[in-house]
């Protein structure tokens, strides 16, 4: 108890790096929040800055900042093995192409940093304080302007060489769609067909003007439930958590559902079948998702270090 | 070096439970196959009894059987906090349906069971004598009378509440494909549209019976393409792995390469695309994946105890 009264005491920062926006947050070590601040995304030198003096100004104060955790916008190289490990690498943001994230704040700040996709970021969230508390297996998914998951399997992030995009699943047509993919790349593409961008593409307005009546949600409901049946299979889930713009659409949720269950047809896990309401869920943490993981993300790299 | 030359040396039994047969083998520490049989498939207790004599005869001319490794025709019961945890669940063969096959292995043989599922075995198999050999994320695909894969993800077999069952995800139906999927319970279905079970329905002949020329091969390529479309992104492996009866039509490996990388258009992880030839292959260990995983299995539960 003594360790936690004096300046010593062991802080933890978070970030979330966005297009507009980098959200810093300072935080004791029971997650209490000690400062916060917003900066604007410019050029990658002013803002990696302003996050610097944010927790070198904000952090002596409460104690000594001990680890930083960081969910940004992509594409991350997140190989450990890889020599641009921690890296932005090649982005639609040109000027943030090759930005060495982990290695700034280490070596700006002389701390512990991990970094996360956004998403993943998200993920981690949920399941340390959101909707997948206390659940080892399951996915978060985003959908806005893209479509994007996180995949708990077994406590743990799932990763193969690279985070998983199943954005880009392939997935058969809707009966009464006849838009193409917006996705330049792919046909019978998820994202193409099923973001908040083709959305706003196929019906020629923003979702948010679409009532809850239009044929535009039973479309976007029959793409969401295939996704749900195909990380159904894939990853065995106990519970699938929708974050996203697109999802705060209440309506949406018993439209997935009523999908799902007609495509399963009765066989698929028990855990999927018995109760529909608690397996297609929507987030808890809403816009906190990012930064609470990424503190959690802090925290965990401080442990695992005290402890190894 | 002492230790191998007397009688408790350890020794180590694989299991390939299937539906016709049993395979049974005893191995050394250093793999060498010390005695090999193959029991018919008949009622539980006797086919248990015979793998479990087996073993107790065969063992004790070389050392002291230390742990079991059994891959298993399913579904089985994976969920190691479950109480029927080991057991094949509920089967097509209704005998064989609620057996406790890691609890009659550890009474009867008083040792270390490991069990697995066919295709997770047949995974472990590449992965420490394979195609799979030194890669710690690649999908290893069987397309035989069902289509399933085993996922290797930093190293180990991903599972979530189960394993995953990857011949369930739903793919878009083929241009030239009039076939309605021939799974009983979902359209659109994989399995229902690319196993050899479809292929020989749709065709109205057995597979091996179609010419490389057939059409047959080109809307196969086709969904396995799907398959692997989903598989990268879904999981980011290094390698997808085929086996299986289908698979052994060599013919098939550059069609499917060609359908993925047209269907790809440019856009994937630069893995998948500077080599299609190391990125889609054919098994390297055959009919012997299941059995070699097996006997991995069994090493590895002892080297796990020993070091615990």
């Amino acid at each position: 108890m003594s360790q936690s009264q004096n300046n010593a005491q062991p802080l933890f920062g978070g970030v979330e790096a966005g297009g507009t926006r980098f959200i810093c947050v300072l935080a004791d070590s029971r997650g209490f929040i000690k400062a916060r601040t917003e900066i604007p995304t410019s050029s990658p030198d002013t803002t990696l800055a302003a996050v610097r003096d944010f927790f070198l100004q904000s952090a002596p104060a409460f104690g000594q900042l001990a680890a930083l955790g960081v969910v940004s916008f992509g594409p991350l190289d997140l190989d450990r093995r890889s020599p641009t490990y921690g890296y932005i690498t090649k982005t639609s943001r040109p000027a943030w192409s090759q930005i060495d994230l982990i290695g700034y704040f280490k070596r700006s700040l002389n701390i512990l940093v991990e970094l996360e996709t956004e998403v993943n970021g998200s993920a981690v969230g949920e399941f340390t304080e959101g909707a997948g508390l206390d659940c080892e297996n399951f996915v978060y998914v985003t959908v806005g302007t893209g479509i994007g998951a996180g995949i708990f399997a077994g406590g743990k992030l799932m990763q193969g060489i690279s985070h998983p995009e199943v954005g880009h699943m392939m997935v058969p047509q809707a009966m009464d769609d006849h838009f193409d993919s917006c996705c330049p790349f792919h046909t019978h593409c998820l994202e193409g067909l099923a973001s908040g961008t083709a959305i706003h593409k196929r019906w020629q307005t923003h979702p948010k003007h679409l009532p809850p009546d239009h044929l535009a949600w039973d479309i976007e409901a029959y793409y969401l439930a295939v996704m749900c049946v195909n990380l159904t299979w894939m990853y065995a889930p106990e519970k699938i958590i929708f974050g996203g713009g697109v999802m705060s659409r209440d309506f949406l949720y018993p439209k997935i559902r009523a999908n799902l269950k007609h495509m399963l047809n009765g066989y698929a896990h028990d855990v999927v079948l018995k109760d529909m309401n608690s397996y297609i869920i929507p987030t808890v943490l809403g816009g906190n998702a990012g930064i609470t993981g990424a503190l959690s993300l802090a925290r965990r790299a401080y442990l695992e270090a005290r402890n190894s």
